[in-house]
């Protein structure tokens, strides 16, 4: 299969949807106006970089490309709609490489009902590269932005954290559903997704909202399922807090909400209040009794 | 400069704009709706395989990657506004190669009023990989597609063609005010940019509009000031038809707006009738008083 087949193939593999008003086939895609505004996120994912192809397959890496940006939109408690992808290829197998991926990139786009509206093929002489540009709309009250977070709210927290070295980093589900649901019946302030770890991204919120928190230790999800739980020497919460690529949800909200939320659990993941937003700044966690500063930390590697 | 000020820096120089509700530094970019459709465009460029940093430098390429994506959009002689970027730099000098790809793209972006809305920086182990998607909208009647070239159309082409290689395929200007004056004043059936050559992409508007055309081989305009012209044995016509990377609008319309629209000369460029489309199908050059079957040639490289 050639390049031009492999999109012919996609082509006709995408469902028409009223809102594509032009798919691949044309300069570029034209989509509906939907919504009160358009968001939009690019990831890219890098060989020997993000991913090593002895450790994961192609279709892997197409989910997580497509998942790492579900996450983003999830983040903004908003709908995915169309997804554009440029890779590039190698020269070894590019055509298998190629049907793999696009596979991973597919069934993620159509779990969440995302349109693949475009892309641009590549030779690629080093590794395989692909990125994808997600578009989507708002839901509800619009987006929930890293700003907004009030002292006195509740900080939450989706799912458990750490150890997403487990293969949890390649296939992980993005909280798009819950995003759209918390939204929906709760006012939340602040979210966004975890990527590179609580005890990185939280500062993020923070720094937007002009506020500080304190984060209780006992508090934080730990997961204790995965199988790599137990087996280095490290604090599980070290892992919880910075480990990253757990892609669940941080979010804030009203203390009354939160409550409301906790007593519901209506996620059907678990949903943890682990700490709360204050008006003085900077971030600290409560540990055995003692109030310490929590350092900045994780990784840095997004900046959108 | 690390990553994290070269990201406060791109951000502080993005002027405020009030259909950017947010820009960089949230999880995703939140744009506010605009005109009929929102158009969606990516290119990928790749060490090695686009472009060489011993043959250009990475203003260079951070122009391109940004004209492209221009290009494509006045395709649809639509209004570019917005855009992503995800880059892979390598280890080598990392913030000054970033540095001087992103004045190159933030040069192109500001010419013609677009905001750069968010990103993904990474590190790569082989080469630059930039990939930039542009969002825009349509203007007048809407989006000018490939389909809708009708029987007895003058097809007509901006500027001149060939011999890109001269560094024309770095540093080109995309005619995005000319396909919106063009879309204004003249009935436009369809249109795209020529990036893999006229004999290749001609082929791309034939079969979306399903019809034919006849050419002029002593219609068509080849770029006789470039400093290539005459510098190799092969047919000046052949290098106008397949070199590719001209970056001209290709476009057909009735032949009476193509006689106005020649006569006025309204674009600082010219604009040259090349052929007529044919309810006949496939494409045909005519020569020497002879008309040939024109070979479908060039690149294949894009699919949006």
């Amino acid at each position: 299969m050639d390049e031009w087949e492999l999109i012919a193939s996609i082509r006709r593999s995408i469902a028409n949807r009223a809102d594509v008003l032009v798919g691949i086939g044309d300069d570029v895609a034209v989509l509906a106006p939907r919504g009160s505004a358009t968001l939009a996120t690019v990831d890219m994912l890098i060989e020997g970089i993000h991913f090593d192809l002895d450790h994961c397959s192609p279709r892997d890496v197409g989910m997580k490309a497509m998942s790492v940006n579900l996450s983003d939109i999830a983040a903004m408690a908003g709908e995915p709609l169309a997804a554009l992808v440029a890779v590039g290829l190698p020269d070894r197998q590019p055509a298998q490489l190629a049907n793999e991926l696009f596979e991973g990139l597919r069934s993620q786009a159509e779990a969440h009902g995302v349109a693949l509206v475009g892309g641009d093929t590549n030779r690629s002489i080093s590794g395989l590269v692909v990125s994808v540009t997600l578009l989507g709309s708002p839901t509800g009250r619009g987006p929930v932005l890293r700003k907004g977070a009030t002292p006195g709210d509740a900080l939450c927290v989706t799912g458990a954290l750490g150890y997403s070295l487990d293969g949890r980093h390649l296939r992980f589900s993005p909280r798009v559903r819950e995003a759209q649901l918390l939204h929906r019946d709760y006012s939340l302030h602040a979210m966004l997704d975890v990527s590179d770890g609580l005890g990185s991204d939280l500062f993020h919120l923070l720094d937007e909202s002009g506020v500080g928190a304190t984060i209780d230790a006992d508090a934080i999800p730990v997961r204790r399922d995965s199988p790599l739980f137990g087996v280095d020497a490290r604090d599980p919460l070290d892992h919880a807090l910075h480990d990253g690529e757990d892609f669940e949800l941080l979010f804030s909200l009203p203390k009354d909400d939160a409550r409301r939320l906790i007593a519901a659990q209506p996620l059907g993941i678990p949903v943890s209040i682990v700490g709360e937003i204050t008006a003085e700044p900077g971030g600290r966690i409560r540990h055995a009794g003692r109030i310490e500063s929590l350092p900045r930390g994780g990784y840095r590697h997004q900046w959108s």
